[in-house]
């Protein structure tokens, strides 16, 4: 079967999932998104890219800070913009998921970028516009439970890329709640595909998937064993709705063992990375004089995932 | 007294309601329409009608939907777009109706759209912009309780042209819940005045207005029976809030006696259309294999819609 | 200490409070606001001062008036705004306000509108942007707990200066709840900044802040003595949460006392302008006969708004 994120040509169609997206296609993503950086420190931020074109932000979750990104990108490409929040209004009124996108394509839209607590739905909308015959439509997956978040995953191969170069000489440890963490698959098919030889999983028994080892990871319970002499060091968020819950015994507990402290980093390389997601929790999942410190990227991520936004909706704009 | 929705040379000056608008206006915003539909195919989906106007989406009552149809049709036109919900604050501030209005118009508002729970509101806004002089500033009623949907009325209207060409010769039946519909009352109005001779109403007495026969529809209870022979079938949405009243005995019954299925759709003619004004209750008002069947035209309607609306917006903006 | 708001050339960098605002600046902003109200009587209301520019309306509370005069003001100068209610994502999931004000400058904001609840919240992010190095992005404080609202005295000093010519001939009078209202702080700052030599305060015991006479005002308790012969009554808004509040008696026995009647505006000055921040609280704070009558100024006021927020986003913008 073919990947249905690329066209007959092998271009671009929609971005799903980094699951399945050949090397090329990521690093033309990064290529593409370089120039991008630039554009942002420009008097005007401005690019007509996308001029004319309707963009809709389908957010079946809310989630203030993924949609603002998407929609500055789409903004500083020119196009027309739309959030709609559908948690508050079709859906209420009982119109199905793909019900609520015909009526969208019907009203010219050129792409979505969907957010859904269920794992697949920007699939399910992908396969409908190839059903429908709808193949100037594309679908950007902005997170779907905990399936995946592909433009975060880029955007961190963005980062590791511009402070290390080279992905196959590279230790990089992910650390945290590897369970419920869409982000986390992203990131793990991201570093392997761009060939990052060594990749390391951190947490509790508790917050590890059974099956992840066949991601070709390694695993790591201890958490100073695991970031020994990395070059990378990628930190998840702590779900609140987590840290009631019956996986975890307090998030006090949760910062002693899996918490990034300057102790703890001082096991990976001194050159090391910190990267994070976002929002952070203090205190939790991260010290703040790590966050704050001279390791971390974690506002240059930030800065980089416009880029790459700016970049992925620009090489779907074209194709 | 004068048609408060033209102004002195019988242009349109506020679109509120199509009852009492000739039929020289309703056709000249189906002509005007048209060539929108084309601009929406384009690369570029931008004209630059309303550049620099300030359109205000006021949306008193919650629709997501149709509140993106008349910011799709701003924003391709150019203007300025800003929603407000108002439900949340300045009504919850105690500040009336005609106070928030009077703020707006300071602001050098253009237009207004309007959607609000009680009938009759965008009249009451139209009368005061008069009243004060502000002759440059129109609204559109983009739904006022049970009154009026004029803008859904006139792309119903758009939609039977574009497929039956002529009205003069055309049997239209509309089904569902005619009591607490106002998509109906426009839709009724706008057949009358472009001369369509046979319009039926179909569904329960529950659901009927005991005065509908006034309107100059004939009025069926039997649904086979309503659509013997007729060239437009145009369905209502039952709303959810009716669906546990006392009214209806329940969506199943409903369906059973009302819903339209392909067996009884087969008493219409074999090229009739089916329209809906969305969004659909599937099971209940239509069966599935009628909405995606060849009859529907139901995606077509929210096409034209936008084009419909970039009409409206455009003759009121030029007046 | 240097006045956080000015930059090393004295020029506006921030708008924090107009207290410490040397009177050349607030004279600069209201001479640069003119020409900005003839734009909007133009048929494009649009400069391109801020074309590229992402302008962050970040609402930590809600308030659609306001946010709506800041986003006009905003998409007038061709920027692109952006709308965050923040309450409801990120502060939800545990973020600082420094770290989001972190992530929107790492996604190139240029200039953030910020209404929040705690006092001194804009004069925080200043003060961190400041030590970030990012003298490029902007902060303009509409509104912060009972602190200040910059905006509202200056579109004040605008029309009092529209329609009185001279501050330093003038006897003003604000009534109503000064103890809680960040309004009339900013008033009286920028009433005494231009060289008002009158300024009374006329409100009931339990609502006048106790230090209230060190700001160089006159207090008055007694409604008709304190408007005898003023030039501009300033009415405050009664918040509605004080109505039930132990400080007052009732909406109806406020009213008695406080409330602008005409009769008691009789005691002015027959020239005398009347004003109100809007959203009016007819009956309680003033008489609709007299918020409607030849007196009030209260709609210029909100047209003047918007031509001041233009001037202070393009100063911010060009320093």
């Amino acid at each position: 079967m073919r990947n249905p994120q690329l066209n007959s040509h092998g271009e671009l169609q929609h971005l799903l999932t980094i699951e399945g997206l050949p090397r090329e296609i990521l690093t033309a993503i990064l290529d593409t998104a370089a120039p991008f950086t630039e554009v942002a420190e420009r008097e005007v931020k401005k690019l007509p890219l996308l001029r004319g074109k309707s963009v809709f932000n389908l957010f079946f979750e809310n989630s203030t800070r993924t949609r603002t990104t998407f929609e500055i990108a789409a903004k500083r490409l020119s196009a027309d913009v739309i959030n709609l929040n559908i948690s508050t209004s079709s859906t209420a009124k009982g119109e199905t998921l793909l019900d609520t996108v015909d009526n969208l394509c019907a009203m010219q839209a050129d792409m979505f970028v969907v957010r859904h607590a269920s794992s697949g739905a920007p699939f399910l909308m992908a396969r409908h516009l190839a059903a429908m015959g709808l193949d100037h439509i594309h679908v950007i997956n902005a997170g779907d439970g905990r399936h995946a978040h592909p433009t975060q995953g880029l955007l961190d191969m963005y980062t590791i890329r511009h402070y290390k170069k080279d992905f196959t000489r590279l230790a990089v440890a992910i650390v945290g709640d590897l369970l419920h963490s869409r982000v986390a698959r992203s990131q793990i098919q991201a570093l392997a595909t761009l060939g990052v030889p060594e990749i390391r999983v951190i947490g509790p028994k508790t917050l590890m998937p059974t099956d992840i080892d066949r991601m070709g990871v390694r695993v790591f319970h201890d958490m100073r064993a695991g970031l020994r002499d990395v070059d990378v060091v990628m930190m998840l968020r702590l779900q609140n709705e987590r840290m009631q819950g019956a996986l975890l015994p307090s998030p006090q507990e949760f910062f002693k063992y899996y918490g990034l402290t300057a102790e703890k980093l001082a096991c990976a390389r001194p050159d090391a990375i910190v990267m994070h997601p976002g929002p952070m929790n203090r205190g939790v999942e991260i010290d703040s004089a790590v966050a704050d410190g001279p390791n971390a990227v974690i506002l240059p991520q930030v800065t980089f995932g416009i880029a790459v936004r700016m970049a992925v909706m620009s090489m779907l704009a074209g194709s």
